[in-house]
């Protein structure tokens, strides 16, 4: 299998906030927000890996900025590396002013995907080599928060984190 | 108001088809994705007119393909056309083959908004340049498609839709 | 198999417009309307042929007013015209005054609907016989919007839709 | 405020039962129907009084039949009687049979309304006066349920609910 | 099957009133709460029989008070007896304050469910042994409303209710 | 303020998976199990602080078990640590076996809350005093989180999380 770039998977959901999917504040449900995220994720993964994908985990998700009723919403998710058979997500969410047209930057979140067969077991993706400074950027963080994924979940010793220990030794 | 291109209101809104958008067939329901084509298309006429937008009309939608459950639906709309205070919106629908990749349309709508202050009084908007071939081509089609409204609603006599005669004369 | 007449397929859908279903002007999300629509004219074509049914197009939807948070919405929709294995479905959408009791027209819309048998091939369906003086209007101008629609669609030369060509030679 | 009759309320929500609205046995599920049935018995209790109404009591449900996916569900509500600011209505559930067009009872229900003004306190409604003889019967009725209510509420003690009483000393 | 005590089919649904779930007056949707306690009675239901159940019937639900948007909702549905094959669940609704978190009784409501096998047919489930104050009364009154819901249902004679006469002749 | 235990902020969601809730392989969606935590947990940090809050971070899900379509879902949600502002939120997901009764973990998920006034500014919340060895352990492990979350987010020197750096130093 080829390496991809991240660009390839990338992936883009403009959705308004209607009512429905607000809090009490009148701004975006913080649960409607991980969902959709998960969704448009998710086909990120399955553009990189073109298998069925299930979420692994949530990563992180900084809800940085309150998002209003009737706000455009626009959330871009690209494969930001791949591992044997999972896949990191990166989500950024931007919101444009209805006057200007400017955009800002609202959350980021990370996602981690695996790629299954039709019997769910675990499938190879392609590998990911990243282009911009950004794409390897996030490509080389990618390994330090497996590590710490598998340290929080007891399923690596601390000692064994090397990518992890470095930042700490530094 | 300089005219602006197409290009620049272009919405893009990539999601996935859940168990609870499909019809007994488990296909997309038609409901939901004319829900989902107003929504990315009213995206479209609020950046063309950075004002408020209302639905004024669904001018024409053809379902020719089912989309079946779990499939990943691209809508594309953008503007094609502005007239004093309304805009006409041009929105394909894609599908993607998971294993290759490849996309297929699946569907073509055109919806019409009209942009409005704070009061709901219908605001003027920018002219629009196309500039592909295609965007020529629509932009030719939205007054005739206009005109064509009009008569069916009774507010224009066919004699005076003159667009619109032309293409039954030649 | 005999004709029917549009009111054996009149299929009335009264329903509220509850916050989870508007815009954030606080009226009825024109998506959530459309969604509706489709509902009650699918059923309208199914009490005609019997049959499944899926929606093919929308031909025309205007609207007209805003209908408001808490509204009483009545959708009506019956066959006007049914060819080969087709079915014109016309939508009457009402609002009724909460106080005098008054109802009056919001909408109007038409859709398409085919006749399908289990393996989705398309099935003939029965004849209709207008009787109202509206019934026989729409059922006159349903063939004028099949080739309008057909013309557009590019699947007619605009020189053959006879129907179309009288009413701008007249 | 003159008597009206219970066919002024009669409210009728035809709706197909889509994959969203059912039981993991692919049934419209319970909570689905209950709250269908509230927005159309409320809108006949509007209808009746003209007045914002909230819903009282649910008095009785029962489910007799499953109703499939894909089911043409028409329920229909109407007023059966009315007492100083409440008022019984009375909900008839059918389903439809595709092929025959045969249309059957599948459940009946009983909700109670209360009418309020602004301030949301209670305010008179109009009486009603049957006329079919099934409209004769639960007008008869509605007298026992709402002393039955009051019963098991703790609010009437059985030896002053006479109309009850009267159905066991027979 | 050994006689299993209310508690151990306790089950207890919290959860927040978001806008999607509200009516035009801010306050969660009749509909909605039915549901809800649709929900969370049919897992009580289960958790009793440890069987597929269905709701049988609507017993009572008294709405004495509006749940506003953004309140916490707490709903706690316990087994209060078990018939041969159906169970009647009490479900009780409690609302907090936010600042003081004293919670207070918002309604109550009495469904019935029947335990089936995975043909359908009802089946056996264990019998209930009462154990509070409240559990024992409503046990007690279980037998009374039973006789009840036949008797309205033109099932049973009201003279062979028993249970049920007695009230009235106290 | 006094501290509070973590069981005083304890809120059980347990809920059906309904169709409308599920992927294409009909086990419960990731982004609405991600809003189902996100409700529960919120209302555990509302329990703790007596204020509104609102989703800071998702810290950490963890997706090991897919739930299928039907099942019985219990989200359990407690305060695991209160800082200045803001509340660490542990989640336990469980699903219990319909024929044996037995609950087996699902899932488990860490959010952060902050507690805001009227304005949105935020306020103080109580401590928390850990009670069981389990909440101890959450307890103790909530700094070496937030260290982390900071350091990851650049708001945080490496050499700075000194209960970071310490793991790493064994």
């Amino acid at each position: 299998m080829d390496a991809k770039s991240p660009s390839q998977s990338c992936t883009t959901l403009t959705d308004l906030v209607l009512p429905s999917e607000t809090n009490p504040l009148n701004n975006l449900f913080g649960g409607e927000l991980l969902a959709r995220m998960d969704r448009a994720a998710s086909i990120a993964a399955r553009r990189h890996s073109r298998r069925i994908v299930v979420t692994a985990s949530v990563n992180h998700v900084a809800f940085n900025r309150s998002i209003a009723l009737g706000s455009v919403v626009t959330i871009e998710a690209k494969v930001s590396r791949a591992f044997s058979t999972s896949m990191e997500v990166f989500i950024d969410v931007w919101i444009e002013d209805r006057e200007s047209g400017a955009r800002s930057k609202a959350n980021e979140a990370i996602y981690t995907f695996v790629a299954v067969d039709d019997m769910g077991l675990p499938v190879k993706v392609p590998a990911i080599s990243p282009e911009s400074k950004l794409e390897k950027d996030r490509y080389d963080g990618a390994l330090r928060r497996k590590q710490l994924s598998l340290v929080l979940a007891g399923k690596m010793k601390p000692s064994e984190a090397t990518e992890l220990k470095a930042i700490f030794e530094e």
